[in-house]
């Protein structure tokens, strides 16, 4: 029997196709499958030009079973093919996910490379411009995510990580921007803290919300096709004090 | 007179040249003049086929007063060429001071464009292949620095930060590393903390150290010529009990 091949959980970036980096484009145009998830651009799938595709990402739902599903496909594939990729939207190492297809692998005697990629809170910074960090401002940043899985023990204190830092990027938050906004202003956070709401990072359709904490629940109202990721901290200050809500390329002025 | 260029702040990634992205790695080739720090691979800059390349960046020392000298660099190189590049280690929006070089674009009028890049900790994960997240272990990460610049008011409690989060990961904190150790002590994280020092994440003489929070100090022992990030929690417990100091590549088997 041949030697398995190898996997490569590649990040595929946040979201516009040229966001991937060279080792991954190059992975993807080497592969013969790629697994890849439901918000992977279909420009960066066109990279993968003589790979078979398969989706395999839920962005909801019952992820325990359909983990497993995942990582034992990941294992048959290895065994089938020379080159696997494993395509997970922005970085696989930061709520990717990825613990548990390498553990999966390695149990299987399966060789695993990570590729990282760019995560989205990294191009909502740079769609508008304004730097996670900055001196005698901001000289901390968490990511963290409110969400807890089925069957996780509920040790996740997100909102005292949030309170402890300058700057905080929140994912997988906006669907409950309620729940959010009340748990921060019951640990104490300011109602006027400045809030940007940045939806599709990177692609043509980006667009950002500014408001405060205290008003964060609004963005339910507003029609969302894209991954948001929720932006606080007082380096927002500019953008709150500059718009309304606004499509990201007129306030740019591009 | 003719209108400016336009100054692309790129993110060059951790390290290896295959880690910028597509788009980095495109305007590179584009540019006229390349303005770079002192910590870009020179494999990255060979992408740059036709500018002029311009080393400004500092490791330590003066920041002040060299960042105002490249803030008038880039205003003046706009208004001579029609694509310049600022070409950053990491990525530009995470502790790569590109507020206060957009801040003086936007005042002197030039239009400013960010590409973001594979920062440093996603690539020193992807060395280990420890996910910076975990299911019921880890589910927020922060990263911070214990540096101060000059004229900065001390108002950085990054060891709050690291105090409340599961993972941390600390930028230019390892030539310190007996004060980052005992003031997170003086915090109360516990000293069998597992802690692993990566350096020159993503390139091949990339190396790794872990040890207890208590041991710390001791990395200063070690010869270190590439740049370091500590990263600190509980989903680092493994590699702690696995190794003693290991070249990387020996420890992953490549």
């Amino acid at each position: 029997m041949a030697e398995p091949g190898t996997v490569y959980l590649v990040g595929a970036g946040p979201g516009a196709p040229d966001l991937i980096t060279l080792r991954g484009a190059r992975l993807l145009a080497a592969a013969e499958i790629v697994f890849h998830d439901a918000l992977v651009h279909p420009g960066t799938l066109e990279l993968a030009t003589r790979a078979e595709k398969i989706l395999v990402g839920k962005r909801c739902g019952r992820h325990s079973t359909a983990q497993r599903f995942i990582n034992k496909r990941l294992v048959d594939a290895a065994r089938a093919h020379r080159i696997v990729v494993r395509l997970k939207g922005g970085d696989p190492m930061l709520f990717g996910r990825a613990h548990e297809e390498i553990s999966a692998l390695r149990v299987a005697g399966i060789t695993c490379e990570v590729v990282p990629g760019v995560t989205s809170a990294l191009a909502a910074s740079a769609d508008l411009g304004i730097s996670l960090t900055q001196r005698g401002v901001s000289r901390s940043v968490v990511f963290v995510t409110p969400r807890v899985g089925d069957g996780e023990a509920r040790r996740n204190d997100w909102a005292a990580a949030v309170a402890a830092v300058d700057t905080a990027v929140i994912y997988m938050g906006a669907h409950e921007a309620d729940k959010v906004a009340s748990v921060l202003l019951d640990r104490g956070l300011a109602p006027g803290l400045p809030v940007v709401a940045v939806e599709s990072a990177s692609l043509p359709e980006s667009s950002y919300t500014a408001l405060t904490l205290a008003e964060l629940p609004r963005i339910a109202e507003t029609r969302r096709v894209g991954p948001v990721v929720l932006l606080l901290g007082d380096v927002y200050a500019a953008a709150l004090a500059a718009c309304l809500p606004l499509p990201l390329a007129a306030a740019l002025g591009t």
